[in-house]
């Protein structure tokens, strides 16, 4: 793989933004509501955001200033005098009315209404919620660490969650957040973002307190295999243990893999086969079996 | 909307845990390589990490105690010690190796073999990269911040990016990256990760200096149609200026919309014909010229 190698020193800031945002990636979007002291209401998002902890509860982004004019914004001004933020989160079905509010309409414009969106009281904090958010967290503001003085410099906003709303419709009978109900949306790099539902949204199981094999424990075909990707060799090497000879052997009372063993291009076969386990049945140790009668 | 109300100081820390991870979404992946002080490597997934300022470069994740027994990871270890890190990106090619690497493997164990991924040497720093992923970053980590002492507990790992390797293949001839073929993977609640490449990824063009007519704009039989959907409204919302009458009328030439027009569900008809315009031209300026001839 051909790299390209960039200095942060000698790159233009434009340049080095884009690769940045093009490569920390996808990012989740905080819709933050606030209030100023004269009771103006304001609401933007931000992508310089995540969750850093949860117990306590701390979510962090940052209110950036403008590359354009090295100027702070009013969601800023307003968090550094009244210390609260409800940190609403951005599904499908309000991205672009997210897209209207991040539109710099001037200090005294109240973003709701531009975004036709629904301001609704808080039960802890003075800032509104947005009530067709399916998730409002509000937040009590512990501290904000001021990371340069030039245009493009951040202030990470480290936010405590004193209160969380989450739209009953995306809660499973398990008790938990369905990613498919609830439709989130990422930034990526440039315009573009992602809809995160759907065939794209999958999970993937790997037990992290128990030891995996590991890529090293896994035999020399297998891991020089043609067919086999890097994927379906970390789905053998998540393997707790190696079958052993006999459970492998039990499988040609299987017909068709017993004739497939009968074939002069039995290691190609077995190989697709053990593929198709992996891709298709998501069972490695079926897989590892397979491949051991090679 | 029916929403579910939580306390964070009254719901269990798990299910706390899971609704922030759930609502907190996508997170990117900070695949972080470190060293420690015998120069044995260690690389692990992190999803609390994002970019937090562009100038200076500024990175920050987050090695969070563990939720079990409280312990500390050695990722932490490595960087309290050598304050040296680089932040790898995780795309679906490696996906699966990454899960392999968040197994808790004991300190003398090397993930990179563990993994199947190989380590090559950095530019300025003396943790490696891995070769395998479309986007490297060497970092030199300016401050940790620790946010609690009970498990679960985050700490935030401030990284000042000095040095930066892209995958050519994965910029455009813009000197741009480009989604689809970098082929991210986020991280969601649970098990579940996003891939973000394909239809669920795409532009959403919205200028944000200048100023947008916002919602409050929009005609009342615009803002009130059972036909438009809130994305569809914010389309519109987002024009900078009103089409004129006169231009609204010069698109009674077009066969299909007079005829249209004499039709006695013409109200129906011409918000089903913008709702297309929107969808399929995304072109809010024809659709609003639609919907003034109502």
């Amino acid at each position: 793989m051909e790299m390209r190698t960039i200095d942060p020193k000698t790159v233009a800031t434009r340049d080095l933004h884009q690769f940045l945002l093009g490569s920390v990636a996808p990012r989740p979007i905080a819709f933050a509501s606030t209030i100023d002291e004269e009771g103006r209401l304001n609401i933007a998002p931000y992508s310089f955001f995540n969750a850093f902890s949860s117990n306590p509860p701390i979510l962090v982004f940052s209110s950036n200033r403008r590359v354009t004019n090295n100027t702070t914004k009013d969601t800023l001004h307003n968090i550094q005098k009244t210390k609260e933020v409800v940190i609403n989160v951005v599904n499908y079905n309000i991205v672009r009315q997210m897209a209207i509010a991040s539109v710099e309409y001037p200090t005294d414009v109240n973003e709701f209404e531009k975004a036709g969106l629904t301001a609704i009281p808080s039960e802890v904090v003075k800032p509104m919620r947005i009530k067709e958010s399916p998730a409002q967290m509000e937040c009590i503001v512990d501290e904000i660490i001021t990371l340069g003085d030039q245009g493009g410099a951040g202030h990470l906003i480290i936010c405590k969650v004193v209160r969380m709303h989450v739209a009953e419709n995306v809660i499973d009978e398990k008790n938990r957040i369905d990613p498919h109900q609830m439709d989130l949306m990422g930034r990526m790099g440039r315009a573009y973002y992602v809809r995160c539902s759907g065939s794209n949204v999958f999970p993937i199981v790997q037990p992290v307190t128990q030891i995996a094999i590991g890529f090293d424990a896994l035999p020399q075909n297998i891991r020089n295999s043609r067919i086999l990707t890097a994927n379906n060799l970390a789905q053998l090497a998540g393997l707790l243990e190696m079958p052993t000879k006999e459970a492998s052997q039990a499988l040609t009372q299987n017909e068709s893999l017993a004739s497939l063993l009968k074939m002069p291009d039995r290691s190609l076969l077995l190989h697709n086969y053990a593929k198709q386990v992996l891709d298709l049945e998501g069972d490695p140790e079926k897989a590892m079996k397979v491949l051991m009668l090679e």
